[in-house]
């Protein structure tokens, strides 16, 4: 049996009493890597803090396992309990339907075991869920890679009045230019986009495409380290949320749509300098 | 302080260790039975499962209280640590923003513990949860009250090739038309919408309007009892929908958009008749 267990948002404890049984009685329990896994000690201090909790040795399955070696992880499922952590939800903002795709081909069965995404979190800012359009990812841009899909989708959302949920890039064990030329594994250091690099090129893709979708003084809300103890959310123009430091990753953005009064209350209580 | 804290899809053991750690030191606990706890161990023999599993008692929070008497529940958090369930997340699909602003209007420090709701645990169906347009809700007709608000809005969700997640009604604690009449209070028994009722419903509004935003071939999947050890997920056309058992609820429904190869494979195996 494969598990691919959510570990929702903040830190070790926000694994399910469920999802804590379902570990306990895996024989194998990888964690991914793939994304992020800033807040569960994790990065300097190796796996400890879940090995401690789940008292059973933990295997990071970075970007490298997830993407080539990942049927050796579905085999072993085969003959044994195999728990597969996931930051957030299992089905949340990176998806994991290959790998349930995959293992139901290989005849494995699997258990989800949910838990909290950013794509229900972000309702803590007080915009409702259902009134959200499309979400949108907002990549790096590079010299010469400068996609901008996610404009028209903001647009029409906010042409039909909603809130637009912008995703910010990670990227995490990115192998570098001059190590793709000589054939060495060597990656990047990880990158988190933070909001003000999301808000400039927002702007910068309005100003080339000219069409307002959005200006500078668009309402929007700010958040960092959602779910975390020291999350931080801040409601503001676009213009007003380039000059707030959010401190570290993972941030993210939305862009307000037409607000009801319930919402309008709300975002009273994050904005900057009326509180 | 008040802790409003997610209870998750399926039980009890949906709880994440935050959640849990929270209710243990709260000196009163509430759970809100406004929407529903079918699957908490709270319809028939009371509140033993969560009683059990707190240690502590566990007081119902019915429609009454949390329309009418809220503040006295907000003024308890005043001076001592109170706990708030709430099925799937706080901020899911029935939202507790304004318990968050009445708590904030009347200075009582609140925090969220979040958890998973039906607006990611329906990635389980390999939909890509951001290729998701607005959601809607379907509600009970009646003989003179049939709103279809809905329809507009996954019309327009078809046409951008967007996928609809639609939330189908629950009617808990509704007073009887005759106890109103009689200034008493008395209930309706609750009633939770099927997807066969929902269908109808969407086919008889099809019908009256006529403009073609879907019809009985229009792809879909029907979901009951989801993040539940019994889930049932059934992909088809709405006219073989209407032919299935969903069994006890809750139930929802998506109307598949434009669909990408993962996401075909993963509906491949919840089709009728195809496995």
């Amino acid at each position: 049996m494969l598990y691919i267990i959510g570990l929702g948002l903040g830190d070790e404890k926000d694994i399910t009493l469920r999802g804590l049984e379902a570990v306990k009685k895996c024989q194998k329990v990888y964690v991914e890597a793939y994304t992020s896994l800033l807040s569960f000690g994790l990065s300097s201090d190796g796996l400890s803090t879940l090995e401690k909790l789940y008292g059973k040795p933990v295997t990071l399955a970075d970007r490298e396992t997830v993407e080539e070696k990942i049927d050796d992880v579905l085999l072993e499922a085969r003959e044994a309990d195999v728990a597969f952590l996931v930051v957030g939800d299992p089905f949340g903002a990176t998806t994991h339907t290959d790998l349930v795709v995959r293992a139901k081909k290989l005849e494995v069965d699997v258990k989800v075991i949910h838990n909290a995404s950013v794509m229900n979190a972000i309702g803590v800012c007080g915009l409702q869920l259902y009134r959200y359009g499309e979400t949108v990812s907002i990549p790096f841009f590079t010299e010469t890679w400068r996609p901008d899909s996610f404009y028209e989708k903001i647009q029409r959302n906010r042409k039909l009045g909603l809130h637009t949920l912008c995703l910010l890039d990670i990227r995490v064990k990115e192998p570098s230019l001059e190590s793709l030329c000589r054939g060495k594994k060597q990656y990047e250091p990880p990158r988190y986009m933070t909001i003000k690099t999301a808000i400039e090129q927002l702007l910068e893709v309005e100003q080339i495409r000219g069409e307002s979708a959005y200006n500078e003084d668009t309402s929007c809300v700010g958040l960092a380290r959602l779910g975390s103890e020291d999350q931080m959310v801040v409601a503001g123009s676009m213009k007003q949320l380039l000059l707030v430091d959010f401190g570290s990753p993972l941030h993210c953005l939305v862009i307000v749509g037409e607000t009801h009064p319930v919402e309008e209350e709300m975002l009273g209580f994050y904005t900057l300098g009326e509180k």
